[in-house]
């Protein structure tokens, strides 16, 4: 069975943490929107059936349908080996999935703390006040957690010395950071040595660093949740 | 085994979901936070131990230590009949609990829609600018999804003929927005009335009406996710 990915096709987002995980396993996918027609079928599929996703990412594995990134991201973990095997150690994986799902959201509001209907630039100067807050109180609260979280595993992974879909999720956040922030990220970066050797660790996995140098990663664009304003930044 | 809940002793917030899936459930639980000395112990967990909690609410069962509301619910729905028993079906109520978490972070972000960590009184502007998109395109998306669902379910619980912790929280948004927002909910309500049916469904459960008649019941404040301003209402 090939799974298949609906999600915009022209945007990391919140697909994009789906996607480190099918490539992180090798599990055979569609990333559906990006071919012909991918599109209008993900629309469709969103009014249909007994059980139709609110919003993308959504996943199709044989008849199932699941939607919610973190939610697929239990889903997948456990069939391949992203997950450990206790339901408490589910549980534990999964609740730091949905911190960082509230950390994304929060990137998100940086550009746009007006709502995710109007444009930037119609909400420019209560951006820049969000985007302050945000490295002020939020990044080191956030980063922090994690931080401690891997100093007190020793050092490797987020939950000790095998990979979970939360480690790809926080090369992803380490990623985005770099890419929207420069300057604010290189200024932080000195308060999360460990993270930041976590993001290493995951870059040079065979897998991950066969689909950063594909085309099967978008780049960053100001499309998604991680967006270079050079007015957000210092 | 009596369940321990940590969260915020003044306000309903998200530990309010958690409460009602508790009560419904008849499960034995203390809510700590209220009892004395109860924050500084919910202080100490979140510092504690191999999982520390990044924020309330979180739920002691035992040695397990479970967070975000969102996850607890997944744990306690499993266990006391208010999630059903496949797992195809418990990954789509967790979905749909997943879909109600963004709804209430956007409903806190109307008044707060430049951060957590700043005062409403500083972002009285923007909070009305984002109350105003929240319910011209959010509220209409959000609560017309789930009156759709329970369309389509032959308009009693959102999965069906039985109840699950997805409608217990469908309850707690009906009844937080007719506090914090009366007029704009009044004027919406015709466009629910399935939920509303819902709602009532909810309330005249025994568990449900006598805890809302208890004093374990916070009632609404303007600390909460739910805040009546006058000038954010029409």
């Amino acid at each position: 069975m090939k799974y298949e990915l609906y999600y915009w096709p022209y945007i990391q987002g919140r697909g994009e943490y789906v996607r480190l995980a099918l490539e992180d396993a090798g599990a055979a996918y569609v990333d559906v929107a990006r071919g012909s027609g991918g599109t209008s079928a993900m629309m469709r599929m969103m009014g249909e059936g007994a059980t139709p996703p609110f919003a993308p990412p959504f996943l199709k594995a044989g008849k199932l349908v699941v939607g919610q990134t973190a939610n697929i991201l239990h889903y997948l973990g456990a069939r391949h080996g992203l997950a450990p095997k206790t339901e408490a150690s589910r549980l534990w994986v999964h609740q730091l999935q949905l911190t960082i799902t509230d950390l994304v959201l929060e990137i998100h509001d940086t550009h746009h703390p007006l709502g995710p209907s109007l444009y930037y630039e119609d909400q420019k100067a209560p951006a820049k006040k969000r985007t302050d807050e945000f490295w002020n109180e939020r990044v080191p609260k956030y980063l922090g957690y994690f931080e401690d979280l891997v100093k007190g595993n020793g050092g490797f992974y987020v939950t000790g010395r095998r990979i979970t879909y939360v480690d790809l999720s926080l090369f992803q956040i380490v990623e985005g950071l770099r890419y929207a922030f420069p300057k604010r990220m290189n200024a932080f970066e000195k308060k999360i040595p460990l993270l930041l050797a976590l993001r290493d660790r995951v870059a040079a996995r065979p897998k991950i660093r066969a689909y950063l140098e594909s085309e099967r990663r978008i780049p960053f664009n100001e499309d998604g949740i991680f967006r270079r304003y050079k007015e957000l930044d210092l």
